[in-house]
């Protein structure tokens, strides 16, 4: 009665991420390398740069054009571009526009490069209209924050957020390159720093055990944000990051398990609940400590393990309890989660320090008492 | 100096395209048997559907429903919307954002399912919404016009226009399925039947001899619509085009060479400069007479091979020559083309029928004899 043919494409990307410190001096050829030879002169390229940047770097604006002038691999060819930094640039579509226009007004085509210096959510607003104008054009990242540097600027994925929604609108949108420059995080408050830490432990207690025993061992020295150390837990981190977007089996998220959203389903809850003043990395760190006290709890942890887990955060400077979790309406919030990944839930838990399960129900009792167990120890 | 880490991602799509008839008749399966079982009961379901559809099958909106009655593999979790049908559902963003509206009431997750059943505007504004909601939810394709049953309702790409130009917003993002159903054609005027033949001629020129053989040995059938030879030419035509997508090499369009835009350089330009008068099917066959005489004068393309082309295209009831051809900026057109693809210019020109070499450079004095030659004997 009908006939059925079987479409099946494979699209494959190769980008570089750098790891580099002073992007934009004369000297430094790593962003300049990115781009290939330009069969007919030097690329357009059109830059966006977060306020917040701009603010703790005054002469970002002015590296930038003498970058260019020095390397002449691409010119700019509008204006540099300053879009308000943290969420409000993604609580509307203006920001998203603002990108949208510069990309019209540099007439770039699909084969030219939009820059972009900034933290998440300028990199989000941003690199959605990188993807969707032409139906896309090429997005070098240049992440201004630890979080962007060592989570969010690696991957592979943009959103504004529409309807009130966090974000609603985006797509799956793999960057032409990404340059992480440590320089940029010299400029940041040190809760912003902290906050990458944050992600660290995180990956590491799901993913690797030797980089959790690093963290473990210069948990001293990465509470002062001493350079090396501090470093090196950002490359460490994002590519792990990188290795689990490249091998986990579902880079674009088409399934519901999602296991570097450990520790995350309280977390996005406590972050609204507070309307953000309890920060990304602080919510994550109490969300992870949550859910390593009920991996302990199953019977999935040693006990061993979930003590080092409990040390390493405060002495990282994170409270592993936050009043928010008193008031969390957990049955709505990992309810809402599972929407948030569609179809059925998965939850990362620790079966050790390195190592997971995914499990598909909440013993919501048990959840409870694994925050009371906080609370007591940590209010 | 810095340390650079490459990242290696694939992507795989795997969607069927179905071919059938009476696609919403009670008893045919296609459609149901789209949905993987529900782990939970049946999957959320919203619809839109192209006004014009409407008007030539009041019935569609009750059968929608009758359908998933009888077939509870899924439910409609809002009602059925209607989105004004042809071009200007894509000239502003009210289309795209009112299926955004219907994504967000019907409360659809990244595994629910938004189906489209229209013609190829309203394909690509919704196929848009689907794919930026949510970072996209899963879209089920059933084009109702013979271009987008052969063409771009069994691609890759969707888009609007912003900034008022053509598609300069949209993606890449492969549809989760793809129901052809015949009857739908039925409703058509006898033009939009035809744009379909257009098409196939291109396709088969470019990529199948046999193909271009069978199309021309039932050339009067094909222009009278006998069911039959015009079903198999949109089969054959949708067939091509996915091996095309699939094999090509580049399904994002990552490079410059597009070959299936073989004789659209000119196509565009003249529906622009028509401001749609010359439709898209009769403007392709233009452009691919155009470029044919061009392929010839170049000393590409046989003369016996010429001959055929400009007999099946009259046969087939396009005339191969346009008064808008007379004014053309050819020029500016190549040039807009170029920049449409992005990097270097690539043109398909035949080498034989069934066959096509790239070129990088138009002699635009052969290209302005090859216009005059058509006049000559078309005007």
């Amino acid at each position: 009665m009908s006939k059925i043919i079987r479409q099946k494409i494979a699209v494959t990307y190769d980008f570089p991420v750098a790891f580099t410190r002073n992007a934009l001096a004369p000297d430094n050829e790593t962003l300049a390398g990115i781009f290939p030879p330009g069969a007919s002169g030097p690329h357009r390229l059109a830059v966006a740069v977060d306020s917040g940047v701009v603010g703790a770097f005054p002469g970002l604006m002015r590296d930038i054009e003498a970058y260019f002038t020095r390397h002449p691999v691409a010119r700019l060819a509008a204006p540099v571009l300053t879009v308000p930094g943290g969420e409000r640039c993604k609580a509307d579509l203006s920001a998203y526009q603002a990108v949208l226009d510069l990309i019209f007004e540099a007439r770039l085509c699909r084969q030219s490069y939009l820059l972009v210096v900034g933290g998440g959510a300028v990199l989000d607003a941003a690199g959605f209209a990188a993807a969707t104008a032409h139906r896309g054009v090429r997005l070098i990242r240049m992440p201004s924050t630890a979080l962007g540097q060592n989570d969010a600027g690696v991957g592979v994925k943009n959103a504004v957020n529409y309807f009130g929604r966090k974000n609603f609108l985006g797509s799956f949108a793999p960057p032409f390159a990404v340059v992480n420059d440590f320089a940029l995080l010299d400029g940041l408050p040190e809760n912003e720093r902290r906050a990458g830490l944050a992600e660290a432990v995180k990956i590491a207690l799901i993913k690797d055990k030797v980089f959790f025993d690093e963290l473990f061992a210069h948990r001293a020295a990465l509470n002062a944000f001493e350079q090396a150390p501090f470093e090196r837990s950002i490359e460490r981190c994002a590519e792990l990051h990188l290795e689990h977007i490249a091998t986990g089996g579902d880079p674009f998220e088409f399934g519901s398990s999602r296991p570097l959203d450990f520790g995350h389903w309280s977390a996005h809850a406590m972050e609204e609940a507070t309307s953000g003043a309890l920060g990304h990395g602080c919510a994550v760190a109490v969300g992870v400590a949550l859910d390593s006290v009920y991996s302990r709890l199953a019977g999935l942890l040693p006990e061993a393990d979930l003590t080092r887990i409990l040390a390493i955060l405060p002495d990282l400077g994170f409270a592993p309890w936050h009043p928010a979790l008193e008031t969390l309406d957990m049955e709505a919030s990992i309810e809402s989660f599972r929407e948030h990944l569609g179809g059925r839930l998965f939850l990362s838990m620790l079966t050790g320090i390195g190592s997971r399960v995914e499990i598909n129900d909440v013993d919501f009792g048990l959840m409870r008492r694994a925050a009371a167990m906080l609370r007591e120890r940590f209010s």
